[in-house]
């Protein structure tokens, strides 16, 4: 028996046990979307997490979403409402993120492969280039130049720290990501001096971390280094974007980060900020932190068997909608993430069972022998911290099954 | 620097040193599909691992593509006039299967988890449905029954054994796949008994192993096994499907599975077979072996850069299409897939570079640490082994992207 990863708190079910999603039963909202598996995503959910941020950070420093993390359209359209300001990771994205209803002057587009074509889509709408190298750097300014349109630029740090404890390391050390720092200052000065609107520093050193001492630390020091580079470049950023880190709970033993313990150094931290940012804005970028908690993956079980004393509830989903809680995806050793028998939630469990999908390969495996109440053919199984790195991150088109339906409620 | 698997012997380059893909150069055949990320799969590599297949195996033994491996329309249609069946893994691809030209009753359908309309689609079709448990042997006699069909069914066994050093083991121990050996004669009985057209066997103990004994060790197992269920049934199975298990070398040191030994151990098992197989047809169903070597993934660099004395070569492909190649997908320990510098095939290396695709995360790197020849922003970088399990099992979507151009040439 292997133990599997924290429920959610928000989640609840009615008097009949069934889980609830917005108020209402999953199993009606199964049938009102029409099959399963399905993607459930919760307004309400998203506006409370926006609204906890809020509280709990500084009022100066503006929410972005990283839309990666989640790109179904009616979320989309959703957060664009809440947040201040929407990250794009490529041309495909930031025609979703112009559909949205975001202003442009509040979408950047980071990622280290940009195309010709995507600058150019990008500076042609007014959108904020987060600068990765040099090279791209002369490129945009090239492009700009030949659309007669004056660009907003601003560069991506990598920086020489790392965020401890981080699921994704984007900083410390050799990265295709961003501009090292030492060559940073002579980048901005490139960019003013040609001209271009620079909007600022993008430094993301880190994703998916639950300690808010670590991500309380890396931003002191992305707030630090933003200050030197300021200095050292003669100019004030209008934008530090300080990234993202705040991951979610997915595995046994996790716990959620301390928003408040963050909110409360960053505070302090931009208190005692370098003289050269005292006009600046700041900004926190996020995508897991936001959107992960309001998605349910719910999936039918198709078959129940018995292999060699094992029992396996073998459901109509699989890695194909749900890669990274199979395992297969950024992790070296599969645990379980938070999953139940969607009518009986929060009751005890009565056998240990291995939840597996659809598809005909052995890395296909949602639970690995997790207690859970009995369930058998036809019931529903939900997974949670469905709501990022789900549905678009997912090998859809897999075995031939085509992806999942999706519905924000 | 860390070495790179070897590239396929097949390949190789015009007097330029351009890689050449079914005697076209590359950048030629990029320009024809009209733009980068690009998978080609040759159809004349295809025909000729065919053919070797049909050199070293017996006479009688029957050749299934296992069309999971790469479901592209051209590519299927191809293999379809080349081989005597295919195997279906869902609804979806039965469709696909079914349009390729094959006859449907040279189709077989495994898969865990197959629903309701899945198996009346499949009976309906005349195909073969792999039956993975008693429960869903009892789901298709009661369609077939409404249907007034009689279906065409075989029963998945689950070996007691497994394919050593295979990297996807289907048998040994409590699997999803199939019925415990054991159950199996019971079930057959039941088949038989109620009136369906009973199929035989489908007996799959494992895919991508290398070496010819185990391969040869575990077909003689399945023989055997096969006799024994026979026996135990009383009928003699219309046909006995092997399984597949022959690997392609992805890594260092990788050695091409020894394919004259294989054919020729299973030659002498099938002499000796058991009575009771006698007038069986045999068949092995391979995926992977048959087309990953006629594929080659070509992405053009987009930005070339330094980081910490780390060159990164950004490309504007990625893991998108090509999960398993950045260590993401059923791999523990992330080793570099044959890659090269499509203008400079075979030239000496000269310098240690990682590539990376464009997506915005650490996860998506290509080659790491590889000694190639000097590539600049345009050039092109092919990976191989790129027939199977790339476009169709990896995330297309993910960070807005897309999916990869295809082309059969």
């Amino acid at each position: 028996m292997k133990p599997h990863g924290p429920i959610p708190p928000a989640y609840s079910s009615d008097s009949e046990g069934m889980l609830l999603v917005g108020g209402q039963r999953v199993d009606a909202l199964v049938e009102q979307a029409g099959d399963t598996p399905l993607f459930l995503y919760n307004a309400a959910m998203l506006g409370a997490r926006v609204a906890e941020w809020r509280v709990a950070m500084p009022d100066m420093v503006q929410l972005h979403y990283a839309m990666k993390a989640n790109p179904f359209g009616p979320l989309l359209a959703h957060m664009a409402g809440l947040v201040d300001g929407l990250d794009v990771a490529s041309g495909g994205e930031l025609e979703m993120a112009l559909a949205s209803g975001m202003d442009a002057a509040h979408i950047s587009f980071a990622g280290p492969g940009k195309r010709d074509r995507e600058l150019e889509a990008a500076i042609a709408a007014g959108v904020t280039l987060n600068l990765e190298s040099t090279g791209e750097a002369e490129r945009a300014l090239a492009i700009a130049d030949r659309l007669g349109v004056r660009p907003r630029l601003a560069v991506r740090v990598n920086p020489d720290f790392d965020l401890k404890g981080s699921g994704m390391k984007m900083g410390g050390g050799a990265k295709p990501f961003g501009v090292d720092a030492r060559a940073v200052p002579a980048l901005v000065r490139r960019l003013i001096d040609a001209g271009a609107d620079w909007q600022g520093f993008h430094i993301f050193a880190g994703s998916q971390a639950l300690s808010a001492d670590a991500i309380a630390e890396t931003q002191a020091q992305t707030v630090a280094l933003a200050g030197e580079l300021a200095e050292e470049a003669g100019a004030t950023p209008p934008l530090v974007n300080l990234g993202g880190g705040m991951g979610v709970p997915y595995f046994p033993g996790d716990q959620a980060v301390d928003a408040p313990a963050v909110g409360q150094a960053l505070g302090a931290t931009l208190e005692a900020r370098a003289p050269v940012l005292k006009n600046s804005h700041f900004a926190m970028e996020l995508g897991r932190w936001l959107v992960a908690e309001a998605g349910v993956y719910l999936t039918r079980i198709v078959d129940r068997k018995v292999s060699h004393g094992e029992t396996f509830l073998v459901t109509d989903g699989g890695l194909h909608h749900q890669l990274a809680a199979s395992g297969n995806f950024g992790t070296v050793i599969r645990r379980n993430y938070p999953i139940a028998v969607a009518h009986a939630f929060g009751r005890e469990p009565a056998e240990s069972v291995s939840v597996v999908g659809c598809l005909c390969t052995p890395l296909d495996r949602l639970g690995d022998q997790v207690a859970l109440p009995r369930a058998d053919v036809g019931d529903l199984v939900a997974i949670f911290q469905a709501g990022a790195y789900g549905a678009s991150a997912s090998p859809a088109t897999f075995l031939g099954q085509g992806p999942a339906k999706e519905m924000l409620v």
